[in-house]
């Protein structure tokens, strides 16, 4: 924190199947490759002391934040937020809302991340939601699901905010120039979709961005488009669905090619091709999701997170701090911000 | 039309990729396989001449509705069935809704099917709307999506009768005892989710069905139901999420297992295993999508369907027809009826 150039991650170490010691790992592994940043550990003292005695990390940029509780995945979110004070979530949040972090990394509990979100770190001025924004695996590169989070009765002006959130952190963050921003629908033509959708479609021509028109669930594997704008309920849908046809996919296909003798050898010679492929259709395989519109970051990676996910996740709040991505916010959409922000000390 | 035993299906000669020659193939390979049908098929009379002329068929259970006009697949549903007053759809339905036949099957527009089965064939007394109703391939067998038509923004009650459908649909036509109604929703705990299912949720335990509570889109593929209530909105983001990502994914392994000449080698040794697992997997495998709730039956089949779904989908109607599902409809759901119902005339 002695430096203004290093950006400060805080990181749940509790959180996630493989809590804490992969997280600290991670963490430690961000740390030794990127010389700008500075990462605070919060979680249990004594665990987190036990897994760094034996590894060299840079310890002025390693701190740790010793929290007495941890938010379970099955609790309800809202309650365990206002009653885990002391838990690594909302101790993490607290020095993002605090100025004293720019980001926070967390694999535990969506719920309790989503709340954490919104009353803990707060929202952009200006912002009247956070989306949560996973990047999905396509034929032709990743696509940003904007939202699967907690918005689930969204309104058309909600969604037109998501839309320019969603194209400019695939812009920043993803590197994709001029992002291919689409509604989500049943239909290719303006007038087809439910109520929403259709006072959405006209809000999202007039924008200042690339808007290509509806996408249809199909088209979205294929890689049709960049970012996909979406209520949460109907982005839970697509992001499960998503993830149930392909693991239901991939375990009948493994189960007939180990189904005889033949075909089992079969197996042995196309695996690793096989391998390949599928490595880029992992949806775990881009990091985690980010909460937007936040005074801060808030990544969401997997529950399932190993180090290099978590990596990856510190990684990303590395990329968005560097590109004043909440900056770009407040001034590409206009914004209203009578107080002075909180979202300005980003780098400082 | 003289055996009052008879079904009587009402089949769109010139609907789909593949009309008329494999519609009639179809019909004519169902009249073959069952006694107890009547078709009428309706299209252009020289082309279906021309295609019956060197087949085998019973010819006084086969007849012939000349139409002059095709509703094309991207014409907007309204107007086309407003304007093609002598298209195989509107004559085909009308069948249907003067009683002269029990129920109507196209490969046609999916929209213009939506139209005319409101407005020609119109719904049974009580029923608030109809839903379509695809049947999707899972892990253990198929599962009942509904709503997949037009009801985009659906209100509680109109669940509540998808519910009570879809249940009496599983258990008479597909088999299913005691079918696991669910409720599509983004959690598990029935405090999840949009205003919609907050509000359908109590309503659907209160049915005399056997509701088993929430489904996540995750478990969909799995086969953690058999039957999923939703709007139509949602049940196209599902349906349409199915079909791609099992297409995409399958079209990637088939390039990975091309890739080279041992991957190659291997693809030829679990070809035979892998063909019969995907064949299980296939969306087209069960037939047409029923129009459910209407004073008659109608199907809709996929636009490239061949013989075999046409078949499939006219052994469907029969099915309906015997287990008087309708009947049961009308009396299991309480349907308010003043008037002397149309619906009763299955089976005469």
């Amino acid at each position: 924190m002695e430096d203004s150039k290093l950006v400060r991650v805080a990181v749940d170490a509790m959180g996630g199947d493989y809590a804490p010691s992969e997280i600290v790992k991670g963490a430690v592994n961000a740390l030794l490759h990127n010389a700008q940043l500075d990462v605070t550990l919060a979680g249990d003292e004594k665990q987190m002391e036990e897994l760094l005695k034996n590894m060299d990390y840079p310890t002025q940029r390693l701190h740790l934040l010793p929290t007495t509780q941890v938010i379970e995945m099955a609790e309800p979110p809202v309650a365990a937020i206002m009653r885990k004070k002391d838990s690594s979530i909302v101790q993490g949040m607290k020095l993002v809302r605090k100025g004293e972090c720019d980001a926070f990394v967390t694999a535990g509990s969506t719920g309790a991340t989503l709340v954490g979100g919104q009353t803990i770190v707060g929202r952009l001025k200006g912002i009247e939601r956070a989306p949560l924004a996973p990047l999905l695996p396509t034929a032709k590169g990743p696509v940003l699901l904007i939202d699967c989070g907690a918005n689930v009765d969204a309104r058309a002006s909600q969604l037109v905010q998501f839309a320019q959130m969603g194209s400019i952190y695939m812009e920043n963050i993803v590197g994709v120039k001029n992002p291919r921003v689409t509604l989500f629908n049943i239909g290719a033509e303006e007038e087809k979709g439910n109520a929403l959708v259709k006072e959405t479609y006209p809000l999202l021509k007039e924008l200042d961005i690339n808007f290509t028109g509806n996408i249809e669930a199909r088209d979205i594997p294929a890689g049709g488009a960049d970012v996909v704008v979406c209520d949460a309920f109907t982005g839970n849908a697509i992001l499960k669905m998503y993830e149930g046809v392909a693991s239901v996919l991939l375990s009948e296909i493994k189960g007939a090619m180990l189904s005889s003798a033949v075909s089992k050898l079969g197996a042995l010679l196309v695996k690793p091709s096989l391998k390949k492929t599928l490595r880029k259709f992992s949806v775990s395989s881009y990091g985690g999701a980010p909460l937007l519109g936040l005074t801060g970051l808030v990544v969401k990676t997997h529950g399932n997170a190993k180090a290099i996910e978590v990596e990856n996740s510190i990684a990303q709040c590395i990329a968005f701090t560097n590109a004043k991505v909440n900056e770009q916010f407040r001034d590409k959409m206009h914004l209203v911000d009578h107080t002075k922000p909180v979202e300005t000390r980003q780098n400082g």
